[in-house]
């Protein structure tokens, strides 16, 4: 054992380790960012927020919940001193589950129950269900393609996300056209109503899991549910040996009118630039089946979180930083665009905007909306970032809340965690404060101010 | 809800989800690496494997375990039709924790039994044990200034990993010269035991956390253990009350001789350039408390899936590809420097080496040694990493089994995933299959083939 290697092996481990932050003596950017994220990780407080925050219960659009979680991130915001905290009033959608959602084979075959969910939006049905055989598909096309078959059908959506795709947002968004557009491709064909595999990454399980549908304007609205994979799987194989079966399905639920809500909005007044903005925002609604904790609570907190801490270190970067949660994006992003229509009206102008809603997990770095120009302009904060393991910077999506601020000449830009386990939580009764490892989430803070504090000091 | 925006917002999403992916058409790099990361996302054997792999129990270098593992590695590598599977002879440390680990507060307090495990590589005590009364220390240099105070005592290293470090491998390496080389340094001032504060972030649990210590040539070796984090609290509060506490540490370790083994090595021929080499790997042995799941199981399984998937997609880079599995990594490194030392006897050119040593848990991206340059010219791969978010590449530590080569002229290239929970497991009972995500680890496996095969088929 008296090998010189074993000491060079291992001084060799120390020494390297310490490099990513040697970094810091040279640079006064560097020891503050690394304050912010030390702040952060030592006494952050996204995850007690978080934990009082699902506590209210599910917060969908327009609804009681919505309106306590409105006045709990108000009050959160002035405990933390932030220099201002503003309710900006906007209308929302209301639309109620209601009480019933059952849906069972009838006829034809076996008694079986079905798990669903109605999506978010849809009608509800006569009180004796909606009854009709059905169809099994895998996308908008073939329904599309098969004509006159799909009269007085209910269609069933069953195209899985795609598992060979490690990212799991890339499987979803190859897959979600079934759920926000297939009732309305249905109806045009003459269904009664539409059944969609739930857009999940876990593909045997009991919870359905919501999410919004469309309807197009003109096409008579059908309704429409989410089936547990466990649901879709059991429905399918009784396909194969009684192809016609008959399923009955009732709904409860009701689209009602729009009322009223706010956008909350905290504030830290810019040194230099006060008349300059950059946004950190998520929203403030989630969906009904769980009290959304990754969806997104975890995008909430730590968008307060960025404020309290660069209060806590009494940081006060050149530009105004504004933690805007923003309400009914689950229904259509419409808090983003009474934000953005009174920015524009007001003549603000935004020079970044940064939305976390894809999960509170680790961080992996974040997506810039935007030319190449623009993009390899924010890679000059890499070094700053990838101490904190969030130091992939790429052109890609930016995220709904933000986007309409793009359009005003923003920055956007998204936060990207690690999406391996998103989609067996998102929008079902598992997205609880049970499914967020507080560790995760706090980094992911971390990495969020740290980068709110560089374009507010920097610009973009 | 009728409006434009609810359209406009959902095919965003779908588009820009869509966007990464579509350099697929243009790009037949783009298209192969896809298939790499679909064919183990989909079918991958990773965690399978790192169950078996566990299942034969703990690896220590030298042990029955770690010759069962060679085996088992070798048939691995055969039925998966590697074109060579290659034992290389190496010897390796045999070092033995033995039945008795035990220590407690003997005298001056309330009795108190204490939560440890012998060092790796530390000597045994006297069957009686060694007792002395405990100093508390926070780090080496307070040790060598204390002088005469340290005499007969026993040194209590009591120093936490830093908390406020997102990225833990910065905590750790901060901290572990206190495990490493607080043995030697309190000897040289006259103690008689060494207890060490656990390498973990779990500031209050009950499993202590090994790891190697290095003597000083000519310095005397005096017994070493960790104390769990629980147990250095409790003892450090103790002492607050009661400084004149003894306290007796038996240790039945013995530091054996060398030992013959193995390192297991599987090879895909290059197509082109059979004779320039790319290394991927892990080190097969372990510590002894857990089955050595995270440290280094999963750089094991995933440097093994890596050529299962190349030989199930039929696909032959360029150069030839080693998946090398080390022995004796935790032991000082004894295969890396047998492989090494062999590659310069034969004239091997090794253009590149790559190390997954942080443990299976979801990608962040890669660190490469050194200079700028070189770091550069490895980021061209970013565009095939990004989508499996691993797209994060930059200057650092590569790792301990990589770097001789380095010293030959081969880029050294380390995995970096997400280190929140890292060291809740290192070490220790913990880190079992039970602490593996099989989707994060398949993850990794899918960024280390990609990059792999990059570095194979276009060099570095």
């Amino acid at each position: 054992m008296k090998r010189p290697l074993l000491l060079y092996s291992l001084s060799g481990i120390v020494i390297a380790m310490f490099a990513a932050s040697a970094s810091c003596d040279a640079d006064p950017l560097a020891e503050t960012t690394r304050k912010i994220a030390a702040e952060i990780t030592a006494n952050g407080r996204a995850y007690v927020n978080l934990q009082e925050l699902t506590a209210i219960g599910p917060r969908l659009s327009g609804s009681e919940g919505a309106a306590k979680a409105v006045q709990w991130a108000a009050r959160k915001m002035k405990s933390y001193g932030f220099d201002r905290v503003i309710l900006q009033p906007t209308m929302v959608p209301h639309w109620t589950r209601g009480d019933v959602e059952r849906a069972a084979v009838t006829s034809g075959a076996r008694p079986l129950a079905l798990e669903i969910a109605a999506l978010g939006n849809s009608v509800g049905t006569p009180k004796e269900g909606v009854e009709g055989g059905v169809l099994e598909v895998h996308g908008l096309d073939e329904v599309r393609s098969l004509g006159k078959a799909v009269r007085g059908k209910i269609v069933f959506y069953n195209r899985p996300m795609d598992p060979t795709l490690a990212v799991t947002f890339q499987a979803y968004g190859k897959a979600v056209d079934q759920r926000t557009r297939g009732a309305s491709v249905a109806a045009k064909q003459g269904a009664v109503a539409v059944l969609v595999r739930s857009m999940t990454t876990l593909s045997d399980e009991h919870y359905p899991h919501t999410g919004l549908l469309v309807y197009e304007e003109g096409t008579r609205k059908i309704p429409a549910a989410a089936l547990s994979t466990h649901s879709a799987n059991e429905l399918s194989q009784l396909l194969k040996s009684h192809p016609n079966l008959s399923v009955n399905l009732k709904l409860s639920a009701v689209q009602d009118r729009f009322v009223s809500s706010f956008n909350v909005i905290g504030e830290i007044t810019g040194r230099d630039l006060p008349q300059e903005y950059v946004v950190v925002g998520g929203h403030l609604d989630s969906w009904d089946l769980g009290t959304g904790a990754h969806d997104d609570g975890a995008g909430v907190v730590q968008s307060i979180e960025t404020l309290r801490t660069l209060k806590a270190l009494n940081l006060h970067p050149r530009r105004t930083i504004r933690a805007v949660l923003f309400m009914a994006e689950e229904f259509g992003a419409f808090g983003a665009d009474e934000y953005a229509r009174q920015a524009k009206a007001k003549g603000e102008k935004h020079v970044a905007a940064l939305e976390s809603d894809s999960g509170g997990f680790a961080p992996v770095g974040f997506q810039v909306e935007g030319g190449d120009q623009k993009v390899a302009a924010l890679k000059r904060f890499i070094p700053y970032l990838a101490p904190l393991h969030a130091g992939s910077i790429e052109k890609g999506w930016s995220g709904t809340d933000v986007a309409p601020l793009g359009a005003q000449g923003a920055i956007t830009l998204g936060y990207v965690p690690v999406s391996t386990h998103y989609f067996d939580y998102h929008h079902s009764a598992r997205d609880r404060i049970e499914a967020v490892d507080s560790k995760d989430l706090h980094a992911g803070a971390a990495a969020i101010a740290t980068l709110t504090y560089l374009l507010a000091e920097k610009g973009p």
